[in-house]
């Protein structure tokens, strides 16, 4: 058993962590830390917990947290954890970041779009955990920087067709659909009940922060710049994302390389599910899981793939990608603390 | 004062129809048909309509509707509107389809995605009720096809950009949400509560009968043959239609010509609103209007425009449509019955 | 045509009187005010109103106010109503307050459950506009206290058999539930999407406002103190207010009693709707409108009987209410700018 | 490990059933049946057991079931499931049985509000499944009656009451809440999206079958006949049942005799969470999960004790309660396979 601490574990990521490690076979959890709510029981915030879990959250000091714990998960704001993970990672801590802060290998990129970064090194040293992706590289990581949800959706079904050399890279596009859990525990006018309920829309069209990341790791597998058009919509449910994905096929492409590439790349990797022909990926039918499932259609006569893929953003896309990363970075099985089945309904 | 009956009343759009017919100053509702409830109180059905529509709902008898009525709406399932609608024109009765009978200009076009077309002749008379693009036609139209709900969502925003020729016809794609409205008052699985809340997904990925329409409408616009890869979800709301619209570029566009280009084709039309820079559609502040909103951003980066829309899909999308080529039809202001503002929340 | 202002319009209560007298015949809808938001266009924060309303949200400046109106509406919270009361109506307006300032007849139960009353001359002099129940006297009233939305739902049903003493006045008990529209605008942890959603709670359940409210009126319609046990519910919708309400029958109390009693209350009152038998109130069947559905059932191997309401609450329970109120002040139709359809969906 | 098998497993309860029983440590599912499904993949009637899930449905032959199973779930309406139980019981398999058949002492109270009663002595020797009330009985039983999710909800906050004679049994009324999975997975006009979704309201207000049951229970518990109203309504949540509970103090009974009894009462009862003062039930918290969490105030003032309860109508109100009754039957853990945190949101 590895001791764990949740930093900022009253968002929803962290919530989720909570649920998620305190099942996990592995792992003790030792530590739950709050600014906001240092001295207050976690159980009070999220009454689901009462009688599961009985710790009370504490203030965010590292050395408390660094003698406490094995691994630390970072549920924090950008910016605040690049403060924090440089002495965790001095007194022999392993972490896995879920901000954007470790998440870009391009220093200027992630600059661009986010603040100037105080931990550069760090940066360059970090593993993006992308788990199906770069799995191999989490093995000895010290630090991960999680993936956006976002990205996570996205990158999945991409990455491997243009890797491959499938896809246009030219013509991606990205039309992103998620739950309200995404925009966090802050009561604000876009959160308010009644603003979302009956509601459907897209936001931040003319531009999103997980473009950049989306673009960075393409353009990593493609071996050359890559651009992508991707639009996020809020859908009126708490959990879940769904990504419709369009691509150009390349000169040639068949409906059964597709089907390949996909197959080849997914073999053995637990999470990825590829849906049987004509079956869609549904927010509901991960909900609460780990899974991504993937499913696409070739239209040769529109010269393009559509790719749909659906995870659960607080699960696969933050908090149970994040407890796969550490799966692998301390040798536990890949899916140790995260075999449950989705809810059926 | 016109005399105008619903022909199969019980269903969403037959619904959504008495609910606005009822309050039209220029329209007395005389009579509302219903294979399945032939007899039934129509209130008893929809009990909204307690103290406010007395009527009952009586047998699909053609002659009986058109000794009844001026105008007559179908509100009919593709198939059965082309047995009845011959008859009530012949009758001397102004008839809006509501079904797909009556949508398509080449037969063989409808034929290869519905079935056997049974009144070419009437075919070819049909008017298309998109009506801010076909409205001249339809003033002295004997006969309407009111437009699909996607459609509508889809060729508002692009056929001015297509006829300008400022985006390429070979790169469109749709990405529309549509509520669970738009499927219809039968109860099925795809229907259950349990299936669709907390659902969100994309269904019939591999072919929708939406697409040759809006296919057949914008190659009418750009004077040639145009494709469109179109994919529609279902949200959890009930009523709403959102679609995200991705197009190319043509060389030399420029974000002025595309803001001119939409601002010109829509003034003077009452139920487009084109929103102010940085707003983005959302189907909650169009419910129960006959509003179609509009946005767009330019991205010359990936020379690509994004278009957003945002309907009612049972107002703009269907009854209010065809109630608004109604008023065209008779020579009543366009907005006559549909005047109401969308509720705030 | 008179003219109207509302004062505190960006509140929801607010939007839905704008959406109102919007639309309402005999009334030009001048002014609206906000503190918060004095100098925004009102269509920017409730993007359903572009093209509609083009109002400019102003201060809440007292003179200015009574120059433009004729009638002011005041949607703003307790406390702050009667300090611009008292300038407005010796200005000459007539008011229609929708906060709890001027509910009560007896200041000792108001200041007991809010504050010091400040203006106690006006609080006496004041109608409670429970228009149903009070409605002879609205209509030379310079000032009406607005009801509460959940005393509306409560009262509506038990005044008549309170008063006719069919009912024991020792046994009344009433379960409300109300969309989250009742919380009103402000963001907070308990109106966040994800609090809400897939949630249904009790609240406040030792002890809510409206309690007293409901106590004085029952006790002025029998004559002597009646106690009621109260507890709202928040349920996962938007609009509208459910109340099951629980009464012992007294002795030789018959059906056929409790009928015709309700029956002949509502004789000829445009927005109670007694429901047909074995039709119970769907806070769905009323959205939007100014309805209150009513249906019971008489239990007489248990000694009860059960009634059941539903409204909308931010219309019969607030500002179509008031809206109804001034129609009386002002002796328009009792039903103008109220006689829109609930959505059949 | 023990074998099981689930008769009935594509209702929603049956789905709820394979979840559980997918995860438990020390069973091992080995068959599922469906009579409208037979031959079908369960994984694909359910998308989310896709990978977790992989038996195929079969037709409920009673030989095959007996020889493959060691308990058996039946998941089935009222009548089939007492054609089947004999022949399992006699077979040798331990059955809890979902449906109403079993769970009535009185066969005369059973035959009144359903049918005649095939298997009269099996209805004497079988133990009504209200684990927290009977779990001594459960112990050695062939056969369970496992409860309704109604009963379950309003039995566990009254019982302990009516036991120790604090409340008036004169008085008792319940004012329950569920959400739409417990009318079961076929699709209806009731439950058909549009008509659910922002709809909130009662049903059978003039009896419900869980009546009787709750009436026989609460009379056991009081030694003499007691009776209750209940009145059911439809929240427009997928799971999840939230009561709440009217009833006369017995002269001298003090707040602190409440709180003594039901801490007494709930001593070392794993699944049933007392909530700390001024906390609530919400159905939010007890999702997915086996916990009952009661909360109660008390009202001198008024006489009466309002108490509250939540419960996930789909675990505690069936599938999770029938998973418990299995574990004490087979003296498993109690809490075996049942101690998931429910989601934070």
């Amino acid at each position: 058993m590895i001791r764990a601490a949740v930093v900022g574990a009253t968002g929803y990521a962290g919530a989720e962590l909570v649920r998620l490690l305190s099942g996990h076979p592995d792992v003790k959890l030792t530590m739950l830390t709050s600014r906001q709510f240092a001295g207050t029981s976690f159980a009070a915030l999220y009454p689901s917990f009462n009688g599961r879990v009985d710790l009370v959250c504490q203030a965010n000091d590292p050395d408390l947290i660094a003698e406490n714990a094995d691994v630390v998960f970072l549920a924090l704001p950008h910016k605040v954890s690049m403060t924090l993970a440089p002495e965790l990672i001095s007194a022999g801590c392993r972490v896995v970041d879920l901000s954007a802060d470790f998440r870009f290998h391009n220093r200027h990129a992630y600059e661009a779009h986010y603040q100037p970064h105080t931990c550069p090194d760090l940066l360059s040293e970090a593993v993006y955990g992308l788990t199906e992706v770069y799995g191999e590289d989490t093995k000895n990581a010290r630090l991960i920087g999680n993936p956006g949800c976002y990205p996570t959706s996205v990158l999945l079904p991409l990455i491997p067709l243009v890797k491959e050399n499938l896809i246009d890279p030219a013509t991606l596009i990205a039309d992103c659909k998620s739950g309200v859990s995404g925009a966090g525990r802050e009561a604000t006018a876009a959160t308010h009940f009644c603003q979302v309920n009956e509601s459907f829309k897209a936001y931040k069209v003319d531009g999103h922060r997980h473009t950049p990341e989306m673009e960075e790791k393409l353009s990593d597998a493609a071996g050359r710049p890559v651009r992508i058009t991707f639009v996020p919509h809020l859908v009126p449910i708490t959990r879940g994302m769904q990504s419709t994905l369009y691509a150009g096929l390349m000169p040639g492409t068949h409906a059964a390389q597709i089907r390949e590439c996909l197959t080849d790349f997914y073999e053995g990797k637990p999470f990825v599910r590829l849906l049987p022909e004509k079956q869609w990926p549904d927010a509901l039918s991960v909900r609460g899981s780990n899974f991504c499932d993937i499913a696409w259609f070739v239209d040769p006569d529109r010269g393009r793939v559509t790719l749909l893929s659906a995870i659960d953003n607080l699960v696969k896309g933050a908090s149970g990608q994040a407890v796969q990363n550490m799966n692998r970075m301390f040798g536990f099985a890949e899916t140790a603390g995260l075999s449950m089945v989705p809810w059926p309904l």
